[in-house]
């Protein structure tokens, strides 16, 4: 069902991103589309009508905003993080370069909005607006990002509100947006939307941890990469969270500068993330917003098969095999 | 009547500008749009209304719309161009940093569309429409500018339909936008479009020929500098058609490296911009811009008074007292 939805988009993808004049706009626009990815977000959104009792098909085209949306923020993001690889594959701005990166994005955020018009008036003002309060929120989060990237202080507040506006905010709004095509009541609607934020989290947070203790097999990135590159996550800061004093400093050290040996850095810096039980409380945490995402998922008023398709692709999600 | 627009807008810009968290994505957008500016899109879009018979109020959120959309252009126009000043100020990107300029950027391209959900949904679906099909030009028209650097075989038809991109659908959309919240019919908004667009050509035209022979003191920005910087504007291309063999490539290496005295080298361009007649070929062609605007103004179905008072903020724009 799933691998069905998803092969259907990937054509409905293919058939709406056609390469026209000028070339160097739309060429990089057809590349990162064609690269592939777990499409996560558009399959929810379908999912999402078909459990609200209309045909998914309806709900193609947000589903191609969301994506068109999701990619327009990987390439300007690629920038700011001077990204060499995207999916395993040259980044639109190291292909091409910085300015053809910035113009082609900005093109597909306009772009996404017009894939919104094939609606109704009603439904494309509410489409619209969760759109763009969803857009801003997403900017806020990358924002936050790299303002957190030269801060030492922090908190797991914090960083969770980041997470929460960069990641999440977007899957919420994939399935309330399927949700507002079926043109259900607001509660519905913004319980489906509560699934999808705390089920991104969960996720978010999975992320963070596979990211050190993944099967590099399954994973499909380098495992360790976030230890290497210094980064922040939420399982360094739940680790800095336990340490005081001298063992403090050493970790933070730690994660300041290059070192020689990647392998030793990796294994060194796991070593701490699991006897200060920082790993303990991750698993903890995904374990606690997945739970909260099916709490609210079964507050909504869809048939039991529907709840259970969704729950199912959210265990799969969670266990890495979608 | 114009000026007391312009104000009204300015105070009510102000007003929609508040710097909120996170600082270092919202202060940028606050500064940009306090640098001032003619607000000639603004201000187009609140004559039209009132031309159109309703309160120019009720446009004040389309002006807004516009007036930031045109501004998140000129922060990623700028970056794309490596601009230091911008109004005579310091570029964003020049202020912070590249990634704050393209992050701020793509947070008031959607701050644009947020604008508009003050009207209703009929409305604002064809409000939004009209943004997009804009936005997506102006994309594809800063592209082709893009492209134009590097070709040397670029058409005046083609540098045309750069400009017509680039400039003038913006211009026409402000006008159009202010119908369509008048509600009026397809055929009356469609012309106000078109007015727009013959005026917004004349205008881009009259900024390349100013740019070489306007009157620094009231021109604003240092005269000779597309030539300084090897723009090929209309103005070149002109020249360039005029011209065989020798000539030919002596102007064309004139415009191909820098100059080590500014003042010879805009001397002499400005010299054969006149002597092959490109000069008297520009002034008419701004003429019948102008007056095709005015032709077209004539056949709107608006009083005569309202005629007349966008006629006169025409003229004034040509003679850039405006």
């Amino acid at each position: 069902m799933i691998e069905a939805y998803k092969a259907e988009f990937q054509n409905y993808l293919k058939s709406k991103t056609v390469v026209k004049e000028p070339k160097n706009l739309y060429e990089p626009i057809g590349y990162i589309l064609s690269l592939g990815g777990k499409k996560l977000r558009p399959i929810l959104a379908l999912l999402s009508a078909d459990a609200f009792g209309i045909d998914y098909r309806k709900a193609l085209d947000v589903a191609l905003a969301i994506e068109v949306f999701h990619n327009f923020t990987l390439i300007h993001d690629d920038i700011m993080d001077d990204a060499p690889l995207r999916r395993g594959k040259v980044t639109v701005h190291e292909k091409w370069d910085i300015n053809t990166g910035i113009l082609s994005g900005d093109a597909m955020l306009i772009l996404a909005y017009q894939y919104l018009e094939s609606y109704d008036a009603p439904v494309f003002k509410k489409l619209t607006q969760l759109f763009s309060k969803t857009g801003v929120e997403v900017c806020e989060g990358q924002q936050l990002d790299i303002d957190f990237e030269t801060r030492t202080d922090v908190s797991l507040e914090e960083y969770m509100y980041m997470i929460k506006l960069k990641t999440s905010v977007l899957v919420g709004s994939a399935l309330q947006m399927g949700a507002i095509i079926a043109e259900v009541s607001d509660e519905q609607s913004s319980k489906i939307y509560d699934f999808g934020l705390n089920l991104g989290i969960a996720f978010q947070l999975q992320d963070d941890y596979l990211d050190a203790f993944g099967d590099p097999e399954i994973f499909g990135k380098q495992v360790g990469g976030d230890i290497i590159e210094n980064k922040k996550t939420y399982l360094y800061l739940l680790t800095l969270d336990t340490l005081k004093g001298k063992e403090k400093e050493k970790f933070e050290e730690l994660f300041s500068k290059q070192s020689a040996d990647a392998q030793v850095k990796i294994y060194t810096a796991k070593q701490m993330f699991t006897s200060t039980g920082a790993v303990d409380k991750i698993k903890i945490l995904i374990e606690d917003y997945t739970t909260k995402s099916f709490e609210i998922l079964e507050s909504i008023d869809i048939p039991t098969a529907k709840k259970d398709m969704l729950k199912n692709f959210g265990k799969n999600l969670m266990k890495r095999e979608v």
